[in-house]
């Protein structure tokens, strides 16, 4: 039980104590409270370091309409600004006359409301293998973007051409948190984890065929990377890894 | 190519040109840089934040004598802190001699010289779900202490007794970093992850029997956690996950 | 061999002995005797606590014509409630006509006849982590109820949001079965497991994407389950889950 | 939030209203009431049907000293039978000195205390395939036993040869609940599940070589049971077994 | 070397001491005769025992020319019968104006020519768990019944109605091999290899759904048959359980 | 239902009526039969073509004496002969003293009494890949010798040298059955499946290393044979084998 | 560092030392050569083997367009011969305009200009084990054309028809590098990798169905291979084994 | 059938024909030369570039007493030097008295007799991703230098310390073969890959723990290599890639 919910309660208790509040009124408030309290923390902390006040809808498997009035009740409570991912490009046709929309279609992801100024610690950098893996960075990227981070896109740098990676060492080197995305055998992670010296978010994706196993292999290689500070999500999961290194670089 | 190494090259260039280096001892100066660059970039980045110097020893499967003497090596190169882990407790006697050296036996870690003062953003949470759990959980946190963060213990809270938990909500929502460490299905990194505002850096142990596969189910179900802000490291990883969360808090 | 047969036989034995019965009419009635005593023992017990008679038809891959006659062979044999599950919206066109048919979209169920008074020991309660899971629930919740079961659902109170599944705890205490049903990581099954004091059957679905592998993830991070009380159904097995609360709830 | 709890935070506002309780005193009592709520109504229930007082220790991996220490501590709150899972034989050896003591070897639990006069609604019984399952089994029988059941044993009743198995149909028909263990393809489930009318139980054990992968094949060949009214547990997980079986066969 | 190829070169060594044959004319008929042997051998021995000569198209993936083509040169080369294997019914359309050609549907097989009079040594019981198997079940018996064996369906005998299977005891206890085909948990195959006394094909199918993996949860359990005599080929071979056994019924 | 147990009750209900039997002792006989039936068919058969009386204990786990005891109660009974498989040389220590007792070493199988005269259709040939494969071979080889069977050994004449194979051509040509043991890539028993006309009977070894995976690379392998004729048995199942050669050489 | 590096390095240095070249252009010249060094080195070599200059597009997922304007920028710098893989037929009419573009289409490959004349230190022989495999084939064989080589093609040699196979050992004898390509259970390579006495390239291919698991049974079988000199490629992949074999037949 | 067989069949059919030879005699060396010609040509092609003659026996579960009893027989038929891999210390202990022999402790071979002078094309590169992949490495080396190679030794080169790697580029570049070992992730093979203009021979190794399966997500992670010219042996097959570099680096 944390300290907010502690003094919540003690007004309510002083308030029965000199007969302000009935004991059927406190008891009602003080069964709220604990859920309350876990469930708004969060919210209420989001809010500290993020003016505005945002908010995600999974777009996968729901209708124009539904999305529509998601996003309508969103509105009323006071979101101004709503990500929704997985959104497929016919679907954002349904949900385009929204006010204040934007589809990114790479990405997946529509945005309501604008994107905050970034206020993180440093730069997200979303490294990517090939040009099959970009749908999942874009994901990741604007995610980020959307949670208010600056974001340095180096695409296409996998481990098979080093000289490309290596050019790009300055932004490697200079980043806050580091978003490492590949298909196939995954390698990006191990040696942008053997150069970088912040956290990296390894994102195994599904791009590749025969032994790739829809990217088991990649995310059993990132897994048992030979270079500390790697961590993992799932496969194909770039609103998880931006999700992620947001919280990394609002460390607090 | 980094910064450092452009004006160490100008400095170079502007000492052949002015004489006062032949071309033989440039290019051998030359030749060495980029490599040197990449591997020295991030020790020295290490030292900005952490004004001692530490380094780290993988112990398993070497002898005591071996230890002995890359702690040596090291110790002339001035490095004062040494985390050796993976350290059996008999091959602990055989160096037991050394200067200033302490076994942690839970950890079976040993580290030579002091623990620097916590000088992270916050606390990381170090949670378990069972008491199989703790030497697991014992690795991540004498690692993050050994790397100058300040390291709270929440040992067995498991959800199968929620309230065990929920009784500790303070400490969870107050942590910059949690590492959440579980056997058998992992659950922990789910419920954790959904009441947690931080990062968290979930271990799956080879705690369980049957269909634990030695920890596999739990490392499936954290990849597949549904609370954002959860990332995985391997089964058993407890020195990866005190590391990942000791470069989360000191994000810069 | 179990009672009835034997007094069945030794009738049988009586009227040969009393010349009442000839030897090659005992002969084939012996002869059928331990088969039906197999077969029909099930449905007798069935009748003793349910009134009604009620049978189910696996609906998946068969035609409307197949479904009209099997239903129409079972009514003539006095079925009076029928169960046919798996059954697609434009299969369900072609049978619509029956008489006294209604069908359940999300269950993918459509039942002929009436369905009978609950009289089962107490509640069932249906509980899913996500909305994607509600499918699988209504083929349970639907299977429960045409068995003669209270179905209280409790929907989309997966464990990233805990006050969900807090505020609905006189429900879950209450229950005389918990049908507990979860794609992603499965950790609904263990977080209500050790809240509840009935058993919990397990559902995994294959609602994930990634490594949650069709559902594997959630199977086996169920079968791991922390908690004591919980057992396993097959992937999106709601049939199986509603089948065996049944026969809890009418344990005798 | 259950029923109990609201009166008794009732009562506390009662008497801070009536000015006998001090605010500080509510507060710390309303602070610990949910998780209380939470914690002690699963022991609460337990107790309306059980007289006795029945808890559980796992045995794995704990010394002699520490089982010892658990079981002094449990009996001054109390706690009059105790169950003791996973023990080596030698490990017993160093707790025989206990009061009222007994170890049952083949199913590798001792017991403190005495066990309750069986108050379950029928009989549960316990099947296995073969021999080698027995272990397993009794991990089962003598789980349920102790928590206040009546437990029929039918080993080496495997499908291999049938009439074992039917020759005991007067048992499998008149059982409130079954638990069908077996090791290399697990079919006694479905056949038991086939004749029975009552739910059933099923654990896969670690019984075979080859392709049985330490029971997996069983496991996997268990949830995909053609007979209706099969859940399963974990692999070798008599005591998980008889725990569930218990709660089936106290269903209130 | 088999004993055929000694006369034949014998012959061709006598011709060349003889004058008959020149060096040139030898050496090339020696060159060809070890792969003529081993080539022609097995086509040979069939003969033996089968008066017509038959051969087998695997029909997937080859167009309606393609395979009438091959047809029209079996046939010059004396061919008579032939079978035709998984062929789809449009695939059948495009030959169904060759001479003498039937089509099995349900077996997805076209067979020119006629059929053999059986001359087996006994019967081939094809045996399936449930009606959804029946596909994969007439694969095995046309293609049993084409190389010249009597069939003896039991279709839909599975273990969970244990009367359905054994009301066909004396089917079971007179065959000479036995194909027992299941999907699900292949229990079938144990129960039948308990009861019979003569050689078990079993053959998973894909049958199933979620843990059942497409007929590997099948496959695995009839591997680990409890019941001595069975032995397994590859998930939905029907053509290769139908191959085996006419070997079988066939031993010299 | 067999015929034989028609006639068997036939006669107990004609005894009924003829007053020789009373209803009692009719009803007890007639309860037993069908089961009786069941078990003692199986018997029947295998003494119609076996003249001796044979039965097999499985080794492992078993207690010298234990097995004595078994062994005893068998001869009794009237067993002649007697196979104990899976028998450690150490064990066999500890039996070694019965009456006329042989021990395979490689084979890890013991023999009590005589081995029967061969008076199978052919001969049954057992090849190996390589020499590690030996022992499972032996296990294949002594059991079909036991089951009246006569076999030819061929080992170490694994694909890499196929010469080795071809040189014995004679010997799979003329074969009723073949055991093809191979443990690696298993590819034995495709080129032996190629070359032979009669069933092959594929076992995998757990020989190898890496991604042999302790057998289940054999096992997928030879399951998947390009070969017709090929059905496969559990990993190192050389006793499984065997059995199944010695039914498909006697089938009748 | 590789020599050419050296040298440019010291021209530049000398440049500098002279007065002919400022600090800032060396800088500049001096940041980029090593990793150009790592770019071109892989080139030039190629350069000098090889007289025309070939290059490689990934075709699956690029449209017409994008393929075009890849050639185009291609040959403005020089690239006379590009070779483009995994290309639709449908793909192709989109680019069939291009200058001097041919397509093989069971290869799934397009080659725009010319095929150099071989110059390799043998012949590479590729084989298959089934008509099946022959798409994967023509991918290896068109490749190692294209990249100067004399290509084999041995097809449908598979190892149930082992006379086909010893019918072409003079071609497998007399090969530099073999290519061996199969599915199911890829025995092929083993059968080859005995005969040969040269490097043996296996390609698991996805030909196959149930547990072939779509190649992953072919690709462990090769991996086990019993044979020396096999190494192995991803399933399908008949790019890569072109390449690698293009590698092994230039070997300097 | 090749070519050097024909010429001997000629010479065989010319002495019949000519009266030298009588049939007999012919038969009998006709029926042995396919054989012949099958097994020796290998040995043949062997001899041509190698002029001693070398052979290689297995060592892991051989006495040395087997080991003796071969070498000698080996050494009587002319074979001077002998490889032994896969042998223990302790093992060598029992053989260190043959003549000329002599035990390399970390690859665990003996070698019996001289080494030949390097007769390769090029180098040998044998890479290590770190110090626990030595072993394998070492087995891998000493196999090539025993067949005639020349081994360039670079161990512990993994690609988190990318630098290791860059600052042995001219070895890289300049080799005619690699071996690249490595476990856990297994990136050191597609980092090489992308570097080296020539065969890499990726060998998996069993070094890591958790997720790293014994070897095998190294195995998935080099079969998807994303750098061309990579093929794979079996996890820990250091002889296998010793024999194939070999093979490669003697192509003719």
């Amino acid at each position: 039980m944390c300290k907010d919910m502690n003094s919540e309660i003690r007004n309510i208790l002083e308030g029965v104590r000199d007969g302000n509040i009935s004991v059927d009124d406190a008891l009602l408030r003080i069964k709220e409270s604990p859920f309350e309290d876990i469930d708004y923390a969060k919210v209420d902390l989001h809010r500290k370091y993020r003016q505005g006040c945002a908010e995600v809808i999974y777009g996968e498997g729901k209708t124009g309409a539904q999305i529509k009035g998601i996003v309508g009740s969103m509105r009323k409570n006071g979101q101004e600004s709503i990500l929704i991912t997985r959104l497929r490009g016919d679907s954002f046709e349904d949900i385009s006359d929204l006010d204040n929309i934007r589809y990114y279609k790479e990405a997946r992801i529509a945005i309501c409301g604008s994107i905050p100024e970034p206020d993180g610690i440093g730069k997200i950098v979303v490294a990517t293998a090939g040009t099959s893996d970009i749908p999942v960075a874009e994901e990741a990227a604007v995610t980020a973007e959307f949670l208010g981070n600056e974001v340095v896109r180096l695409f296409d740098i996998g481990v098979s051409g080093l000289h490309r990676m290596l050019s790009r060492l300055d932004d490697i080197m200079s980043a806050s948190v580091i978003i490492a995305i590949a298909g196939m055998e995954g390698a990006l992670a191990s040696v942008i984890g053997g150069l970088a010296d912040c956290p990296v978010i390894a994102v195994p994706t599904s791009v590749g065929y025969g032994a790739s196993f829809e990217g088991l292999t990649a995310l059993l290689a990132m897994l048992n990377s030979c270079a500390s500070g790697v961590s993992v999500v799932n496969i194909d999961n770039g609103f998880g890894a931006g999700y992620v290194a947001n919280l990394i670089n609002h460390t607090r």
